[in-house]
């Protein structure tokens, strides 16, 4: 049984106890929400080292973080760098995006050491296999396709990036419109580029159940790619991307019928006048099924600070129903990212999660910013870098200018506020 | 003549010339709105060479950088660094802080080096000459504070944070709701200190007309500053705030009368849904007088990321009206910042400020990113970095892991979603 078929028995799964206790919920209340599809836990019967993460109604903001390789930068030991500084500095997920070396053994290699969720996009793979072999991309077969979903079923992981709903409707709804910046999504422009090639549906669409049927043998949770997310603010919220919601709000009831649990991706580059709009609209036309964001970036112009950029359109998103967070390192746009980007790209997305968790009542969120004013008031700089999201690089920095009087710090020095007023 | 003065009379001044063409504004729409209030030009008539740079309705976000020396770490050197690299930046202002050293010498060193306005809080010198004289802070006399005010004037000082509305009022509504962390301004607290010691009135609030005298002699823009700005996301929008904002445009309409221009400073620690509604809260009380705030800090638990955590704040709250974004660093609440600190600061206010601009429908803001889009359409990499708002951030990480294929970056490498489905 999926985590959703036991939910829908009325069966309290470990998992679902596991997400009560971290969250603050009785096991009931996540159970109830599991079965209405509004909670997913990702997680692979055989990827049984994992930790249970829920993500959903009510929990705390889940943040992701992408490693993985480049046809252009190979190097695993760095790959796993990345996935030990993503943990250390609190991501909830890792998905593996290797597009270079042996997949195989990259894949393998993160779901083993990966105590968290683990997602991929089958795709690439299927794709890269395919240049691999001498055969362009747009000459893989249906069967290389889901063979390719198949092998990262079996390996363990525990959700799949799958871009069903780029449709010919919703491609030719999208050329009509007309966009700046075309299809940023790799997953759907590998897509496009076989369906034009075959002038044939998307397989991931017309075969649908064959691939829910493979994910409800692992309980291999669904995360139904945006294809359309708009790589600039200008493309934002257009036809091409609310028609790819509509058909995907479709696909996710299709895949609760199936007892499979699914999630939604959403965009992208986004104005931070139609980020609420758009959370608001997936949650209807997907009837509240848990939303997974990348970004959104509330401008285009700052690469290099893509991290702060998409905090701002994180933290608003989360704000208005964005579930999960798909970090952006301060490298995207420019290179595939270091293990410092992958540090800083959690923390901000961590930051933008809990600056909305503590506006939607998220159990224990304002607890946490209570302790540390408390702290503040009290001068106990141990007990300000203990509470700090990141207390090394909290400590190091009060550590470079030490103040002469230890109960302040540099910025006042002898002039501090609290202090002075304290008495 | 002030510039508020000048613009009731129908003359457009250069420094209106000059605002005008900045923004994309015809002259006469710049007067009208500095006529109004709701627009200032902070510029001492004896800072000669500094540029102009308007502040409020329709005009872009801007952006102010606090530099400046403490009790524990003083180095001119340093600050002079600091300067130059907000300016590189793109600060359109600075404020010397500095509370250690040559109070003096610092400040005649940023007003003869700054190209951009300069601020200062008069009182820190006041509190802390008094303190040099063996005299404690709390027994400054009156004509202390105003000869500190007056040496700022005329050492050509373009705007001044006068926390006004710290009366005895609004201390006892404050204290009897009581608070978590009672006074973070520096200023408040001096002012606060002093008017228990001597249980007397605010001497700025008491003796305002003085002050509005002295600042319509040089055209010193009064920035009113808010002494109760909550220092945690506990302390947000309480009953001391809200009291003090009052008083403060009440104090606007006084400013307006004597033909002095005035801005209002605000928040601070806010939840991110109290963000807006502070600002709606402002515009009305204080009759539409820019706004400037400090952040606003979406969370209190991010010390060594809190140019993140203000960039969150920052652009909703510019979405909503505030105008003018004090910068926070990454060392705020740890330490005295470095130049480095003062970049990043910088960088993340303005990213905050341009979110903002793209959708209030400041000239140029859109047409900026729809440029970036295009010229990554384009596969242009010197055009995209030329468009950054940091091109050597951009261009140095870019270069840090070259491509093989110019074409494209080392993230997608070979599958570049763009190159792809562009053929």
């Amino acid at each position: 049984m999926t985590q959703l078929e036991a939910a829908r028995k009325g069966v309290v799964t470990p998992e679902m106890e596991e997400v009560a206790q971290q969250e603050g919920y009785a096991p009931q209340e996540i159970r109830e929400r599991v079965a209405q599809g509004l909670i997913v836990i990702p997680k692979n019967k055989r990827h049984t080292h994992c930790e249970a993460r829920g993500i959903g109604k009510g929990l705390r903001t889940k943040v992701n973080a992408n490693i993985g390789t480049s046809s252009d930068v190979v190097d695993a030991e760095e790959e796993l760098a990345k996935l030990r500084a993503a943990l250390e500095a609190g991501a909830d997920a890792v998905m593996d995006l290797s597009t270079g070396g042996d997949l195989d053994a990259m894949r393998k290699m993160v779901v083993e050491a990966s105590p968290v969720p683990v997602g991929t996009v089958p795709i690439y793979q299927a794709a890269i296999e395919s240049r691999r072999r001498g055969q362009p991309v747009v000459e893989m077969s249906v069967d290389e396709i889901f063979a390719a979903i198949g092998k990262h079923a079996e390996d363990g992981v525990d959700f799949v990036t799958v871009h069903c709903g780029v449709t010919r409707e919703t491609v030719a709804r999208m050329e009509k419109e007309g966009r700046i910046l075309g299809v940023v999504s790799r997953g759907g422009a590998f897509l496009i580029a076989w369906m034009r090639y075959n002038n044939r549906e998307n397989p991931l669409y017309e075969y649908y159940d064959r691939l829910l049927e493979l994910a409800r043998e692992y309980d291999l949770t669904l995360s139904l790619g945006d294809g359309f997310r708009p790589g600039c603010l200008a493309d934002a919220t257009d036809r091409g991307q609310i028609q790819e919601l509509i058909i995907i709000g479709e696909l996710v009831q299709r895949a609760w019928d199936a007892g499979v649990q699914v999630m939604v991706e959403g965009p992208g580059h986004v104005p931070l006048d139609q980020v609420a709009a758009n959370m608001v609209l997936q949650k209807r036309l997907c009837h509240g099924a848990p939303f997974y964001v990348l970004g959104p970036l509330v401008t285009d112009v700052a690469p290099g600070y893509d991290h702060i950029v998409s905090a701002i359109g994180g933290a608003i998103a989360a704000t208005h129903g964005a579930d999960f967070i798909c970090y952006v390192t301060p490298s995207e746009h420019l290179r595939l990212p270091t293990v410092d980007d992958v540090r800083e790209g959690v923390i901000a997305a961590r930051i933008a999660g809990h600056a909305a968790d503590l506006v939607k009542g998220v159990p224990g969120a304002w607890e946490w910013d209570l302790e540390m004013a408390r702290a503040r008031w009290d001068l106990n700089w141990d007990r300000q870098i203990e509470l700090a999201i990141d207390p090394s690089r909290a400590k190091a920095m009060r550590e470079t200018r030490p103040p002469k009087e230890e109960e302040v710090c540099t910025m006042c020095g002898e002039f501090c506020a609290i202090k002075l007023l304290r008495g």
